[in-house]
């Protein structure tokens, strides 16, 4: 969007245009690109990999996580933002690192967070004081409101990816943060979550002796009540889908299993796995997403350019970006859009482009 | 409810109920238990499992199953309901009876049908195609409008209990049925059916090729995804949820793993496990229901009457009956009720009835 | 339906129907009729409001209100239902006759109550203490768990169509009652009840000082928030509607003007308008329901028999049933059904049957 | 939200720093306010009508409608949101003066409108075809995707409000604009629009010939079926809420008559009419408010600091702001907030804060 302002050899209509200003309106016939053909407010964009690791590890070196903020994170800082540190209009990436023996310290806050770790394991994130084991290709989720903090007890450091909607929310102006106690919390590492063990068998919804979990409710009440999605059982379902498919790809998409729903009101996260050899249709969909992949290599073209990927590349595709992805080998792409929120407000929408 | 004619001196009267005899309409006042205080429709009932298993077996050797109804079901008759064959006025409870080498043969209806494994196994029910193991414990879904028809390959006979909503969608007059091809329907007796393979994981949600089954989808599109609950699982779950309660007793409610309604629209289902000298509270609850022990011993209170019972047994809990049940040995009761219909009208709830 | 005895020569099976019936059970392969090819358990009936109003009134001569039920009320009972007081399987039909001076008591139940007021007025209705004044072609609702009574002050008797989910909540086992006080409840009698102040505005919710009506909540929460529907309003709607449709008929359905969901959970209400010399195409819907003629004079075909109506006259389309409307003069057409009950089972549909 | 750089005598981390930037990512730790604890995202503000008024007219003397964009809009450019012509962070809000005779042809797009007629007459707008005419104190909706344009075929001016969710789905980069054929479309200039026909009656849903607009159904499905909502109507009930409420305020909020829902998923639309002397709570709530006076005279008390407004002053109430209202003449003030939107995300909430 850009505003230009008419050139005139009328003096009152320059007068006017002053007066716009100092009064604090001003002319929509003067502003371009207030309402274009089609969503254009970003390009793709990718992050590669290998980059980004040793950029974290650097600051694992030189930054302690007290610095500031209580976590050791860096976010992905889309060029066509103006230097916003966000991957798209709606959607924080980021990689988070942690090294032995560090703690993350809790808190709270309305901007909803999931992570998806791409390697390493050892790491436990206490939500609501649910201690959730974390391992390569878990989905681990810290909703809205809910406390939340990391305890690396390993020997080993440990990077994940965060996605948060902190850009929609704080440009709907409704980011609330609460710091939490300075103490530790104790915590039994048990391998499955209570969170697991009430809704981590499919259809089946514990009716007693409540259906409230032990520790403190979200405040909000509307995302998943399962917090952690094992990569043992996403590979197991996406394989038995690929091979149901016969097309080389297949995905899944983690909800509530109380109710279907996305795992946040705001977020949508999916698990994409693309076979050797295998190519998905092109597509556009109204919102953005950012695109980690976890195993595999190939190459997505977006809006006509080619991106090559691997493991560990993150990349965006914006709002109604033609998009197609291959991969040269098996591949699985963990993906977080903002889907339910185009969706909310009625302008949900994908269509298939016809390949030239 | 009954009818009185009030005794009258009165031939005027007597002429007036004449006549509305004749015109087909009946006067209120003379109606008495229309509307009682309290639902009082039904009394508690219990058959005992021995006595049907054996008449069961009788009718096994007595009875080919292209008698009639292409089924050898024997229906659980509440004396209380006129003779009609129905466990209560909206359910229907009995036991069905399969000899090796036998075929019920394809079928559809509008009332929804759910098979609970008692004992026994090797039969394949097919819903739309889909193959179903059965086995111990399992709950099988057949729901409405979809083709479906029970196998028997094996050596050995075997038995399940039969629930349906039929006396609720008589009611409605709203049962419509359609027999299948005479033909018999080849089958890939695959242990994990194609519903599972697509649902059977908590929280993932099957995004492509499609989220339909390959099969044909039912009309209705109000039922459960996810068409067999297998006891392993389930078993697992209350072993957790009986750890973590810590009063003796806890309760999973089968529900759609794409949306967590219950398995049907007009079905309830869940199981309740009492560990050995456990004891529920006393409640009572809008609606009926059917429990069917299949594991264990132990005591019900209904309307303050001892109802003892064991495995096999099935028992009716009536509407708003005061009811609390106690386990002398560790015990698992599969329940059916028509709850989601009683909420779905507006007129659910439960009360904790005070101890005396 | 209806229940066989096979004809056997064999002692063993006559001895296991006794054997089944000692036990209270049945064999399924016995009954005939339970599960039609198509709903089937009730045929059309039409009662001549010139017969109904004058038994109301020979009833309004002969029996006090205090009679019993509290209530002058004279339910229409279908042959078909074998002796019960109902018009359908789940819709209760009768005329109320209220005398002048005379005071229906306040009372509450869970079965929902609507009134149709065929002719006269005078009477005011109080619900949860709100005076709601009745007049021709007025819709009044007396949703479950409220509190209603009727009061007459005026100087001439008058008689309304009474329309109830209670053969549905009788099947349903769910029947509560609970009596008022003895003492009157005093009301203020304005033309615009408190319900209509606040949601007779289309498209107006009102938000302060809260979204509750003064009087006391219903318990359910789920009827109507507007509890009196006027003819003036009705009858400009379907005028305009009637105007553009084109074809001679329209209908409107009544509806929570805050949720736009039916008035009752268990009950729909839609007035139906044919101007004369139209005629509605032959349809089937599942549900049953009853029309109450309130103005002109028709034909209707119900599965091909010939019912010709007029004002006063009440009849019944039974599930399934195909049916057409015609009139000879301009019609009005209140009609009562189960729809959303069907609906909210899964089991709703409408089919066109073509025309022979 | 600002960025520091860390002052550092460390050569390394200032490299590391340089390298974050070079390769497009931001270190967490060096964001500020990023996560405030409450939201601060702007502040109150308010434009005086007189001025806003002048402006209108001195635009309509000097530039044409033809001038870009096809609309003389002037809008609202909070001073906290660095230039941009947006009322809040999501809410567009702005006048649009039409002459007479002149036209703002027909265009569509996702972003939803509607009109606030704060003086004046005359204009239609047709929305999808359908002709809207607009008068004093009318909401005129033009939802999203739907054609609309604006004719004022009579001899005065005319200026009302403008709201738009246009900053909300910017942000979601979700625009879609199409401009509409260059021919004029014809209409009949009936004071009855076809929305106001079909929905225009409190409980009234039309059934036939269709639930449908004879005029091209919008795209999205979502927003309101009424498209008009007259002052009469508006002031008749707030008349009857202010008088039962005894407390001198009362307010109502549009919807759609056939669901109870908001006029449009984003956007929030009600009228609050405070009496003289009458004073409204303090309140917090999360989302953002553009507040147009219609009528009256008071002030606003917002974070602590007064606004004096009268009829044609715009304010804005930011999100979470302590607010409260009070009027020295009997005040109606138009309110469009961004409500819809913040509880689809789960976050909505409002509290009453304490008066000091």
């Amino acid at each position: 969007m850009s505003t230009t302002r008419f050139s005139s050899d009328d003096g009152d209509l320059d007068k006017l245009y002053e007066d716009f200003a100092r009064e604090d309106v001003q002319p929509l016939w003067t502003q371009h690109g207030l309402l274009p053909a089609t969503p254009d407010g970003l390009s793709p964009f990718l992050w590669k990999g290998a980059t980004l690791r040793q950029l974290a590890e650097r600051a694992g070196d030189l930054v302690g996580i007290d610095r500031g903020g209580d976590r050791r994170v860096i976010s992905l800082s889309h060029p066509g933002l103006n230097g916003l540190p966000f991957a798209t209009h709606t959607l924080w990436g980021a990689l988070q690192y942690l090294k032995p023996g560090e703690l993350a310290p809790a808190h709270r806050h309305s901007p909803a967070a999931l992570r998806f770790v791409t390697e390493g394991e050892g790491v436990w994130t206490l939500v609501n004081g649910d201690p959730l084991a974390m391992g390569p290709g878990d989905v681990i989720l810290t909703p809205s409101y809910t406390w939340h903090e990391h305890h690396n007890p390993g020997k080993a450091p440990m990077i994940w990816f965060d996605g948060l909607d902190l850009p929609l929310i704080r440009n709907l102006d409704a980011v609330f943060f609460e710091p939490g106690p300075d103490t530790l919390s104790p915590y039994d590492p048990v391998a499955t979550s209570e969170s697991e063990r009430r809704y981590g068998t499919s259809g089946l919804v514990p009716l007693s002796p409540s259906d409230a979990l032990k520790v403190e409710a979200p405040a909000s009440g509307v995302h998943s009540r399962l917090l952690a999605y094992r990569w043992a059982d996403t590979d197991a379902a996406l394989t038995r889908l690929v091979s149901a498919a016969g097309n080389g790809y297949a995905s899944v998409r983690f909800s509530d299993p109380a109710t279907g729903r996305d795992v946040m009101p705001t977020l949508r996260a999916e698990m994409h796995r693309i076979a050797a050899g295998g190519k998905t249709p092109t597509t556009r969909t109204v919102g953005s997403s950012v695109w980690v992949v976890y195993r595999g290599e190939g190459t997505s073209v977006l809006n006509g350019e080619r991106y090559d990927w691997k493991a560990g590349d993150i990349f965006v595709v914006p709002s109604w970006a033609a998009a197609s992805h291959a991969a040269t080998s098996d591949a699985d792409i963990f993906v977080l859009s903002d889907g339910p929120v185009i969706e909310a407000v009625g302008l949900g929408g994908t269509e298939t482009v016809a390949e030239s």
